[in-house]
């Protein structure tokens, strides 16, 4: 009997027991299996708790910015988030299992979690344009490609991306791009503000003062919390200090930088323009994501967040407008946060690798470069697979497209028929969530 | 002098000095004593500093919601909760004192900052509907209360309630409960906003856009540091892993479970009920706590995690309404929050206490259920006292009712004389407070 | 090439490589070097995470409480913080450099991060008086003499100052009392509302009920990341853990004494008032500041808490308005908040570096009091000490009327030269940065 609970408990998960339970007995203060035997590398770091405060506080606040649409950024983001750390928990370690079994760890939650920011800033594209539900499909499938692109990336490339700028940051904004794009024929009648401060859109959409003020909470959290997110997977003490410190210094050097050029650019003589310091500010983190843990040097994280800075605030003074024009939203302007300076730190990551000496990182080289010493692989081999890796992130990133189309077309043959079968048997007798095709934008 | 100086500074604590004091000797990098000769087992685990944000920022959040409200919402969560801490820390230490010293060490705070929680769940039934006098007086009492309680249950019980869903959610919610019961007579009149949506009131207590949105705030903070919150007291590594991932998957399924099942009982088609978004997500959390460092496996701790969701909404959506219709007041839910979920967590407790095996948890069984092994108790034995350990909370958390009466009958006898004594001579010439019987309840 | 390339990034910091990259060869799990070789004492602490919250969520929202500045509180407080950091880093490490190399570290950031609170602190006395570009200068000049008195602080007196309510809190209000004097003159005209309640002042500048909630974000997360910014630098575990349990019992007092004060001073019989509560309530981790790793007992921690409680409420309530009166604006109340409390901290620990005992402190009395053992200083001479560091820190902290009058009448000659120069090359054909003297002061 007790057996049979135990099988029925478990068998979602297709595992016997999650990792915890092959360590029955360790004594306190004998270390913490990430994996059985293996020491807990995190231990004391806080990239998990802080990490976790940037994907729900973080990512939710900042899209509060559209005063009539609070509601449905932070429960959206929150609803995208929860559904995707458990969906990614599963595809990710599709890849990593061990004698076909999943083991879950307090490091796999740090990974869901980093996994889920690729679903929230694809979200960040498509704010009040994509429907709950067209969200939902969207976050299921773009998990997984997404998994599938990270295996790629970190695995079979065994490209250096430690703060995920390839493998996350522009996995997620040019899905949302490629979503939008197949959205775009579908939108014409319906169009929101975009951040890029261009479509005089009706009130209801319009950043508030107040709103405005409750997206800092996010915006500021993503900052402050930044560097534990690009250190969160490191694995030596060095490179996670490393890591800690040249996060820092961009980000620092990208914020000055957003201010200055932001004033600068204003219409309004000397005026900040909100949208800019809600976001570019930000970028600099995004940019030093590839590279944080290698020996960029502490000049060389300060002229990466100013590059980043400039690169975000033009993005959204010039590019942004334009595409909006043509037909391509992106409500938070995604493409100038992550699109852009995630591409910026996969070319980094490149170059970087190029230079890499084993003279200056000694025994280190393994570590930051996995696909170095482990195959034999020379540095100039390394810096073409960081290539190849961000070149296989764009590509496969374009499916967003797809998705995007089929989310429209094939939306109520393919998922309705799903739904309603799963959920009728359900919820019987409860008509109002089967009945209609589309969950209303507005919470 | 200076020992008579000495003397005077540490007689308020009845000890001659705190834990740390004894530990003059320790050299940096040698360990941290949390009692004297003990090592530090929480060492670089973030319980502390994560539940002092939930109690602080979170539960002073999350009673935002009702829009006139705010600033007593946060100002007496404030207030109870930095009154409570330093009382807890007596009366719990009063239960673990040695050589009649009190030791305060960072373990302490941490499990006074529990015991707060107690206090602010009591708070959230009768937010809007008790003065702050008498809010003072509840605290008083109950954190002596639910100290005892919470030694049965730890120490004479040895149950095992390592997330406290028994000792602090489930005793918080049913004397909060209680006071309510004792104040229904008196509030015939002052029908302030229920969080079931139910009474039709005044426009002054509704929630507002702003007010929901700011409720987030701490909503997603409780939920983000749940994990840290249910692990925080944690014997070994193993345990700490095991708690903060079974948290985190029952949190997460809870979640996805109040989005879906708010959305279908939704009289406006798919639309989300902020009250559900905010609390019922919560639950989780709740339901798994006495649980959480057991060996429920990753599909029990989201199976848990669905039937908290689905026991939370239902709460919200029929039972509340029909206890305010009887005059009991619960202004935001605890008891769908706390009080159902803590009971369901308790009788979890019961059960997964009874399947446990030595097989299974190895030479953890000792230290999970503190009470096996040391004194020769049998795992059915175990599971008797999880159930004793349920049922005394139940009933020591009655007491509610009569602390709520005498709050109200013999408030101004007792109260007023004992604070009259003491303020009076300390604000001299003041005679604003002490004219007045009741703080009123605006701020 | 590539040693080129190195060389014109590095140059900026004056370093060859940072700290880390001296440590290429560490393995995982061999402990983490603050500088090469030391082991890292600070390791599983939440000092730099929990202070980097403090500077930028807690004081940006707490200075939100104005109603239309809550965009220019939270920009300058970034813009300023991100500026200070980065420049705290160079002059901090001014001080400690070995073989003309600047090691960055994450101890460094924390350090960083400290010292710009002195710079908010200073804006938080001219919040709505000095322009962008007038903040900006003044950052720039008081961090380097900050920097300058804290090393005569730590270094020349050994002064005790772990929390750094000398060099940091009194530093950083009376070099803002002090531009604010110089001030006094030109804002004849405009009054803005002090927080000390008194001008009666136009509409736009005063709180409203919103940002009164918003400024308690920043009010009660400095509050709850008060013990991890007054331990963060300590040496020893034992004296890591005796800083947090201090500071967090002096907060928890001045929290309670803030409240009853407060209602018992308050015109509306038995109300709070809001700016007490934001602020007096903190006084008590200010307080704590220069004594919080000491032997004050838990008793005395919680009388020094008392004691700013009382002062800081009573600075609110009768001193402000008169400063105010006579021209003095502090727009935030940082002499009642930071000032006196930083003072009273420094004559506390005067007071207790006198009443040490080596059998108290025990091998301790070194790590606690720097100049003790390492040049054979008496307990004597350290109280002489401590007492020249807090003086040398008021004279120091008066340059700010200096620096104040600097930046009203050399202004336009000094800083826009040097802004037209750097700026016009790289912002070329952008005219309205740099044809305008003076941002505006609102964003």
């Amino acid at each position: 009997m007790r057996s049979a609970l135990y099988s029925s408990l478990n068998i979602l998960w297709k595992s016997n027991r999650s990792a915890v339970y092959h360590v029955p007995t360790r004594q306190a203060g004998s270390g913490l299996a990430e994996y059985p035997g293996t020491p807990l590398a995190s231990h004391g770091r806080p990239g998990f708790e802080d990490t976790h405060v940037m994907i729900f506080i973080g990512f939710g606040f900042l899209m509060t910015f559209l005063k009539k649409y609070s509601y449905s950024a932070l429960g959206f983001n929150w609803l995208l988030a929860a559904l995707v750390i458990q969906w990614a928990l599963l595809c990710q370690s599709f890849y990593h299992m061990k004698n076909n079994t999943i083991y879950v760890t307090k490091k796999s939650l740090l990974e869901a979690d980093i996994m889920s920011a690729t679903v929230l800033i694809t979200f960040g594209a498509l704010l009040g344009v994509a429907s709950g539900l067209q969200l939902l499909f969207i976050a299921i499938v773009e998990t997984a490609v997404a998994c599938l692109n990270m295996w790629l990336v970190a695995d079979v490339f065994k490209a250096s991306d430690v703060g995920g700028s390839i493998a996350i940051h522009t996995f997620g904004a040019y899905f949302g791009i490629g979503v939008s794009m197949a959205l775009k024929s579908k939108n014409k009648d319906t169009t929101p503000t975009t951040n890029g401060n261009t479509t005089p859109s009706v009130d209801l959409n319009a950043p508030s003062y107040i709103s405005d003020v409750t997206a800092m909470i996010g915006s500021i959290f993503l900052w402050i919390y930044w560097p534990s997110f690009n250190s969160g997977l490191t694995n030596t003490d060095a490179e996670y200090q490393r890591a800690v410190v040249n996060t820092y210094l961009s980000l620092a050097a990208a914020t000055v930088t957003t201010f200055v050029l932001s004033s600068a650019l204003n219409e309004h003589k000397g005026k900040f323009d909100m949208v800019h310091i809600q976001n570019s500010t930000l970028a600099g983190g995004v940019a030093v994501g590839s590279v944080c843990n290698m020996q960029i040097g502490a000049g060389g994280a300060v002229a990466i967040g100013i590059g980043a800075g400039i690169l975000s605030v033009l993005g959204y003074r010039y590019l942004t407008p334009k595409l909006t024009k043509i037909g391509i939203l992106d409500t938070c302007g995604v493409n100038n946060l992550h699109g852009m300076p995630g591409i910026y730190s996969g070319v980094l990551s490149v170059l970087f690798a190029g230079l890499a000496t084993s003279d200056a990182y000694g025994a280190e080289l393994g570590t930051v470069f996995s696909g170095i010493g482990q195959n034999g692989r020379t540095i100039g081999q390394q810096a073409l697979n960081q290539f190849l890796a961000l070149v296989v992130t764009l590509v496969l990133s374009l499916n967003g497209r797809t998705i995007g189309q089929q989310a429209l077309n094939q939306f109520l043959a393919l998922v309705v028929t799903l739904v309603l079968s799963l959920v009728s048997g359900f919820l019987t007798g409860k008509k109002q969530f089967v009945s209609t095709s589309e969950v209303p934008k507005r919470l």
